[in-house]
């Protein structure tokens, strides 16, 4: 399958590399390590077993032309320029997979390609750049595969290319319900992590207030989204938050991709983790009030962090 | 009168010096400045006119021993010291002020002192300690006196102690409600510019989500109040956030002292000014989401800053 990455950081390059290295055609558009890849290749030093890939690595779309699947890694603060990037590599079939965080990714992508062709994907994996041309693999890999339209069995093909490179892969029988249950993890621990002074999910649980924060973020955050989802679809709050505070309390001192982004000083995520479902939560009538000072916090400390706040005279 | 003054940061040497100047026998307990203050005497740089006093000053309370009138101006952070800083001054007819900020000082006070000789202070100054034995005043200085009791001619008879020293002085009818009011500035302002990633009046002011989330902390802040004031006490919401926000619409970059102490890493006064309010407004049964999640942002951002988090791994 000729697959075309839009978006080479972290996470595009390891799925993008392992599903080549199961056999597919894979191009990588890519900006910050182009010279470095085309000259040295790609490593991926993975607690899975580290690996090098020759991958094909393109400065622009153009170069790449059409695919089967586009899989879109940008990050959503590049939102704007996803369907420039995107395409020049989509064909009348080609499926369009958005494997991004937070909420609204995949409405904007089916206003630009057909719906049925869209798909979203969330990966639960730690990972880091490293140096030029070198990916970070520190644990966890799993994606979940959901398609626009909720076509289980459309999903289940874009999974299964995932569990052929030797993924845990599922397919997600709601997408929009599987945005959600990512985001009750995502805004309570990824924003606290900026919000709190920069600190790692570990020490977040180990203090009570935050703990007791945490807790606040995510069962308003599934209340939000249990406010938009169909009756057989909400989610069972309670064991839902169980379960996250039990696999986050084994994840030691975890810094989200938020935290990294943070502390590296680029662009932050906020308006599809936090903006989008805090706006789509008061629509339902649902009271966020945590949420929304999370969101005025971190907007606020997102552009102070990257100079764009006036300094004090 | 004899005059001792426990605590003599910027706001104590202020207006301790003033009242030394208007004529009455000042002493000073400090510390951090203690030997500049005995070799070269206090500086007030002030708006209102530089002037230098010899001061008196002491180490220990005992060495000051019975006064006519304490002034109390350690940080409510002291405040598990301060009965036994201020007992060696209070003898049978000593009026005790705490010239301190936030909520449940006097009533602390009057567990250890006669209720009756308890006052309560409100200082609305901008003032910083510069150089050792140097105070900066750059701006207001208007008292609020109060006394535990609201017996008003009691509280006068203070007041007018500051009016002779040329400040501009009032009695408080409720010192509850004097305290709420200055917690409504306080809540919202002081406590942003530290969780918002330390910053000034003037950058709160100008970012729109910035000042709705204290706007936010400022109705949750008047609402926890007026919970717990007599009803011919209660505040009016509408007119104080309109007068608030006009005046720190003029205030510029000012830089709270709950900033200054942050940014010298210093314990901020967390308990009194967030922590007990939103005890007092949960125990009256009024809904405050932001102040109680500002309170446990910037309980744990104070505890950060000082070190006093365990370093991730």
């Amino acid at each position: 399958m000729r697959i075309a990455v839009i978006g080479s950081g972290s996470v595009g390059c390891l799925y993008g590399a392992r599903l080549a290295l199961a056999g597919h055609d894979v191009h990588f558009l890519m900006r910050r390590d182009l010279e470095a890849v085309r000259r040295d290749g790609l490593t991926v030093r993975s607690c899975d077993g580290d690996f090098h890939l020759a991958a094909r690595v393109y400065g622009c779309p153009e170069e790449i032309g059409p695919a089967d699947l586009v899989i879109c890694a940008l990050k959503t603060t590049a939102l704007d320029a996803a369907r420039a990037l995107i395409s020049p590599c989509v064909g009348p079939k080609t499926d369009v997979l958005a494997l991004m965080n937070g909420l609204g990714v995949e409405d904007q992508f089916a206003d630009w390609f057909p719906p049925e062709q869209v798909f979203g994907g969330m990966a639960f994996v730690c990972i880091n750049r490293g140096e030029p041309g070198v990916v970070h693999h520190y644990g966890y890999g799993r994606v979940v595969i959901g398609h626009q339209r909720d076509d289980a069995a459309r999903a289940r093909q874009i999974a299964g290319l995932f569990t052929a490179a030797g993924f845990d892969a599922t397919v997600a029988p709601s997408l929009l319900r599987a945005r959600w249950e990512k985001l009750a993890w995502n805004i309570p621990f990824s924003t606290l992590a900026v919000s709190a002074g920069a600190v790692t999910t570990g020490q977040i649980m180990e203090d009570d207030g935050l703990r007791d924060l945490a807790r606040a973020l995510m069962v308003e955050t599934i209340a939000g989204g249990n406010a938009e989802l169909a009756e057989g679809d909400r989610i069972d709050t309670g064991s839902l938050v169980e379960k996250m505070f039990a696999n986050t309390a084994t994840m030691g001192d975890y810094r989200p991709s938020m935290l990294i982004d943070y502390v590296n000083k680029l662009p932050l995520e906020v308006e599809s983790i936090l903006g989008e479902p805090v706006r789509r939560a008061i629509a339902h009538g649902v009271a966020v009030p945590n949420m929304a000072m999370q969101y005025r916090l971190v907007r606020f400390l997102d552009r102070l962090n990257r100079g764009l706040v006036r300094l004090e005279e």
